[in-house]
């Protein structure tokens, strides 16, 4: 028995965590079999006449619209941008499918699409194809869009993670999340937060420039650093030890956090990447970031081990080592 | 000012016709500004060291979700794969965007994922990328599917139209919108019509085989045979006259049409393809067409002249002439 068979999809099926991962495995990858998509890499890479391609899709839902750092037009280009970034590729070209509900109002529209517009420029991408439907009034949420992306890969990632890499991030995690929960204003809360959306390809083509180690990169969005570190683990014959004490946190949610319970490490973030690196090139990276304007508080957060395998663990601050599991539901829905 | 600034979006900026036209010049074109965005054509086509590569994005919102003849999920990779075909590319690759209503049943799930499994197969394409999202119960209508497409170009569509081309069209219209008119049963017709949707590349490479003279090719969708030949003419100096009693029409599709009121020449379709094509190539064309499963009733339905310009005509059955216009508002919305 599958664990979306025969009953209803529920907002954690779309929250990035266990039920996304058991439905993309047990419905979409047994219907769509075929090598290229059972990478799930955030990217397709794709062979064409000699070029490796690659190519992704994300569709955007956030809520609200506009928040501290940005809004649903930069998130769209720059999360697009960004999964392709990832896998050693240049990002050039976009499409921007608008899913607009009647009513919508239209000098919002163009707000959101002049910030497409700017952030394609700023990501040095072009939109070159769309897509427009309405629906009907109470049958969508104001707008949804779905951006991809095609770029083409200058760098092969090796792929063969090992004991005793490293594992970097590029800054603080969790802005991202807690600057939406902040502009939902349910919270009662009052935090200056931005959101980290940055386009990462430059900072990226820094670090591959630099190094020749980098084993493995993913964005930590929905799910964040926990997520995506599990991803990596999963199934694999090693683990991952992080420390408490090196992850990057703001105080700020570093509070937010504790007066509501949160776990940073499942804050979902945009503009950060994880890193995988040879032990031997760890510090080279660090510093490479930490001289670009997305990488100034760049760490070594910790490195692959060997066990427990398939398991993500967290050495706390106090000295104690607790597992990091994949999360099963979510935390907030619509947070990117 | 323009025709879409301070007011709310309506179904009809989704129809297809000139309301979605205006929106894509004064929104999108206006801030997206590039000149491949603006060829307008149903992919964008890409120089990506010496290969031309095709993109498409579309986004599927039909209702309902089944249909006799199909499905969104066969609606989805077909409506893709033809808007490349008819830039002249061969498809590839598409990408599939779920957006899912918390609620939605994963049985139907289940049904429209094997549905896209199946045409891509049938099509060609492999499903190399996807992304799901859920929204809350209420914020969406069950589910939505945006696919964008990759394909390579084998074939350099001519472009120069001229007086005395051929418009050629593979087969009956209106079809697809009728089946679907039916299918809502909120018109109390019981007609035994299936949608047209079928992947037209197979067909468009026997055409481009045979013929070098192929100009232009589209496929009628939203707006219809209608929409596609303004499309064609709009801010051209020539125009198109095409002759009533050759356009094929189903019966079926023509009492309906005649019971409610509707203009078929404005019904959405999804297995056809309109084609210019030099007028010494045309009989060879529809030779070619009608040899073919999904070009038995090819017909040559008009001709490219030279006076009204930027208009298209229809001359009717009993020898009157009439302004075919680009519509305004929309029949149906959430007709593909």
């Amino acid at each position: 028995m599958n664990t979306y068979g025969n009953q209803r999809i529920s907002l954690a099926h779309g929250s990035g965590g266990k039920l996304t991962h058991d439905l993309i495995k047990d419905c979409f990858l047994a219907r769509f079999k075929n090598p290229i998509l059972s990478e799930l890499t955030d990217s397709a890479i794709l062979n064409l006449k000699g070029i490796n391609l690659a190519f992704t899709t994300d569709s955007y839902v956030i809520r609200p619209l506009f928040f501290p750092g940005g809004d649903i037009g930069k998130l769209a280009v720059y999360g697009t941008v960004n999964d392709l970034a990832v896998v050693g590729a240049k990002p050039l070209y976009i499409s921007c499918g608008y899913l607009i509900e009647e009513g919508f109002n239209s000098v919002s529209l163009d707000e959101i699409t002049q910030s497409i517009g700017d952030a394609a420029r700023n990501a040095g991408v072009l939109v070159v194809t769309g897509d427009t439907k309405v629906v009907e009034h109470g049958k969508g949420d104001g707008i949804f869009i779905n951006t991809s992306g095609i770029g083409v890969c200058y760098y092969q990632l090796l792929q063969d993670i090992e004991v005793g890499d490293k594992v970097l991030i590029n800054g603080p995690i969790g802005d991202h999340e807690i600057a939406i929960i902040s502009a939902r204003g349910e919270l009662g809360l009052d935090v200056k937060i931005e959101s980290d959306c940055a386009p990462l390809a430059d900072l990226i083509s820094h670090v591959l420039t630099a190094s020749g180690k980098i084993k493995f990169m993913r964005d930590p969005t929905r799910g964040g650093l926990a997520t995506t570190l599990n991803e990596i683990v999963t199934s694999k014959d090693l683990g991952i030890l992080i420390e408490e004490k090196a992850i990057p946190i703001r105080e700020e949610v570093r509070a937010v956090c504790s007066l509501l319970g949160f776990d940073p490490l499942y804050l979902a973030n945009e503009g950060k990447v994880v890193i995988i690196v040879g032990c031997e090139d760890a510090s080279l990276v660090v510093d490479t970031m930490c001289a670009h304007s997305l990488g100034r508080d760049a760490q070594v957060i910790g490195e692959v081990v060997e066990s427990p395998k398939g398991r993500v663990c967290l050495r706390t601050e106090i000295g104690g080592t607790r597992i990091v599991d994949m999360p099963v539901g979510t935390l907030l829905p619509r947070i990117c």
